[in-house]
């Protein structure tokens, strides 16, 4: 019950187990179409260029930032947690000029700010994290599309924590590339980080097109030119390239990560099949009832609530703990009750537990069950609860939804 | 039957099949080291910086090249076949000043051919290929190594292709960085890249270590340490961080993809069991009982077969099939039999088929179906081949070999 990684979902875990096929065997060509469909619906998108880049989440993000950008090139990115610190990170690492909005922890960036520095520094990219779990927060973006949009910025989200537990519209929001992973609310492993681009970023990209040496002397001549913008500071994270494997030149770059191919398939089926405004709800009930429980045993909660994601919360640790009793608590929960909650990063480090209620665990059982142990655990450690506190105001929150 | 991916053993599909755990359970830190420890065996070599790069096998070099080179370094490549042009055209991109030595394809390179280079060049890192799948070729290293050694060089080796079928000495033959892929000899499915460092390379990469923003506030300030070397043009590849998030900090980093963890343990544990000479022998005897087959068809093999790869071998397209024909023929072989066997890349597109015996493909029911079918397909399509002379051969080299 952490922040992610979670519990994946047995249908997942079953999927990786199915045979694999050769590189271009029909089934496998197959189901890379099927996977590119399947996460249009969860982008939200009609993008064609929607597919999976293989590594973890944070591999998505390279894969945009540096297919994106080229040195020098000005870069925005509204920080507010741990994960807007490594976009900026990132994109200083791709030689970017990068800049910043920081706004304090358990806040969102108003728009007002993003727009102001849109107009001042005019830069090439914004990139924004949605859902940052370090804080909880969730930032809204439809209101930063429309400003990219209009001052001429490629917008670019890593909707890692956030989507399929929160609202996400890639097309609606004029979003221009987005990446995801699949072990927060899509309840699968890490390892897959489906992604998406728009026909303008793939403009842009494409106009740094270089087909790889060792395979230019392949005939037909048409798989040999080149764009004549600036190559790709990677290899592995080329978009340009690995469009042309997934699309239908098929031109063999990386050898696609099967395994994780049939799992981030099947976490899209189960997104689709469930219908993915009803996940998004499932995610609201399910943190919903989890934020009413630690706040019935007394726990305080940090950051707006009014922008918090749907599917982690930051648990205020009981001031008599401190730190150390922090983690104790953490360790008697997975010890005693094989259950995990998280820690935290940077300036909530010690202060706050971070629990999730995601994918596989956004789930009645898994909720109250949490509250019950969290309950012991705390009287032990000689906090004073509640008694029931938890799965009483849980349940309520469960009634007063109607679940 | 191709040259990779290959059939995953069913034990390595079952491993993936397992839950999840959290990043720090410490079941799963227990098994990162188990991990560490099971490749400091598959590489041969007491390296305690031996883990795993989170992408597939061309994940692994990239994270090896671009953490080793600053722009302006100079870097050697000998080339005999697609793989060496990947690596060049990486260091490339990493901004290396790049020299090749190309002999034609296949062939290996003379370790006359490095020394002269190197003492001319005066590189600060040589990037060979072990195996080369697109000649079957497997260059020798220890005389390479012992160069390198001598002048100064790191010297890095990707072994994706031949490792756990060929064998492979990091240490005896002084390799400063060498990776890997599971989906080849080791029997894995693509998406996990082991990597072992040499003390050298560590001390190289750690001369450029910066820890991540949004890390450096964590308390203790121990953890805010960075060199003054230059940053590392990749935060996903930077092995800095990534030897931190593996060692005893546990420095949060990606999230590590722990279902290809499970599998990469599980085809680790498995080469082990069966004792990696015995492994490579068992390569051996499958590989030239496929080749001796293949020849009793009355096929051409291309390449000094004195050098050739154990697991792969390269057939001759008959000259009256052509390049149509040769793909008709793969196209048979899958519909009818199940059976996928290779295509070529660069100059020998066309002219040969790949076919592979290796990881759980190196069994002697695979060689010998392989064959008949094969000799079905050939004769259908108007090829004079002797009945029989493919699976017979294979028997009387299975026999000579006391298989």
């Amino acid at each position: 019950m952490g922040p992610g990684p979670i519990s994946v979902d047995p249908r997942v875990l079953r999927a990786m187990a199915a045979p694999l096929v050769g590189q271009f065997d029909p089934f496998m060509t197959t189901t890379m179409n099927e996977v590119m469909a399947l996460y249009r619906h969860v982008f939200a998108t009609d993008n064609e260029q929607t597919f999976l880049v293989d590594g973890t989440a944070r591999a998505g993000i390279e894969a945009a930032l540096v297919s994106l950008i080229e040195p020098g090139d000005r870069v925005l990115v509204p920080v507010f947690g741990r994960f807007g610190h490594l976009l900026a990170e990132i994109a200083g690492r791709c030689g970017a000029e990068v800049h910043t909005i920081e706004v304090p922890w358990g806040e969102v960036v108003a728009p007002e700010q993003v727009e102001e520095a849109v107009l001042r520094l005019r830069p090439k990219v914004v990139a924004c994290v949605q859902g940052d779990t370090s804080t909880t927060m969730c930032q809204p973006l439809d209101d930063i599309g429309r400003i990219c949009a209009e001052h001429g910025a490629l917008l670019y989200v890593d909707a890692t924590a956030s989507i399929g537990g929160n609202e996400f519209r890639t097309d609606d929001w004029q979003i221009d590339i987005a990446t995801a992973g699949l072990q927060k609310c899509l309840g699968g492993p890490s390892g897959s980080a489906p992604i998406t681009l728009s026909p303008r970023a793939v403009d842009v990209i494409n106009g740094r097109r270089h087909v790889e040496a060792g395979l230019r002397e392949i005939p037909g001549g048409e798989d040999s030119d080149t764009a004549s913008g600036r190559v790709i500071a990677s290899n592995y994270f080329d978009l340009a390239m690995v469009m042309d494997y997934w699309g239908p030149r098929r031109l063999n770059h990386h050898t696609e990560a099967t395994s994780m191919l049939y799992a981030a398939r099947e976490c899209a089926r189960l997104l689709v099949a469930e219908g993915i405004d009803d996940a998004v709800a499932r995610h609201a009930r399910h943190g919903a009832a989890m934020l009413t429980g630690v706040q019935g045993l007394g726990l305080g909660v940090f950051g707006d609530l009014a922008h918090k994601m749907h599917n982690v919360v930051a648990v205020g640790i009981p001031a008599q703990l401190g730190a150390v009793g922090g983690d104790a608590v953490r360790g008697r929960m997975l010890e005693d009750f094989g259950i995990e909650i998280g820690t935290s990063f940077g300036p909530l480090h010690g202060k706050v537990w971070r629990i999730g209620t995601m994918g596989f665990n956004a789930r009645r059982d898994a909720v109250l069950t949490t509250l019950a142990a969290l309950e012991q655990v705390l009287r032990a450690a000689g906090v004073a609860v509640p008694p029931g506190g938890g799965v009483t105001a849980a349940l309520q929150s469960y009634a007063g939804a109607g679940a």
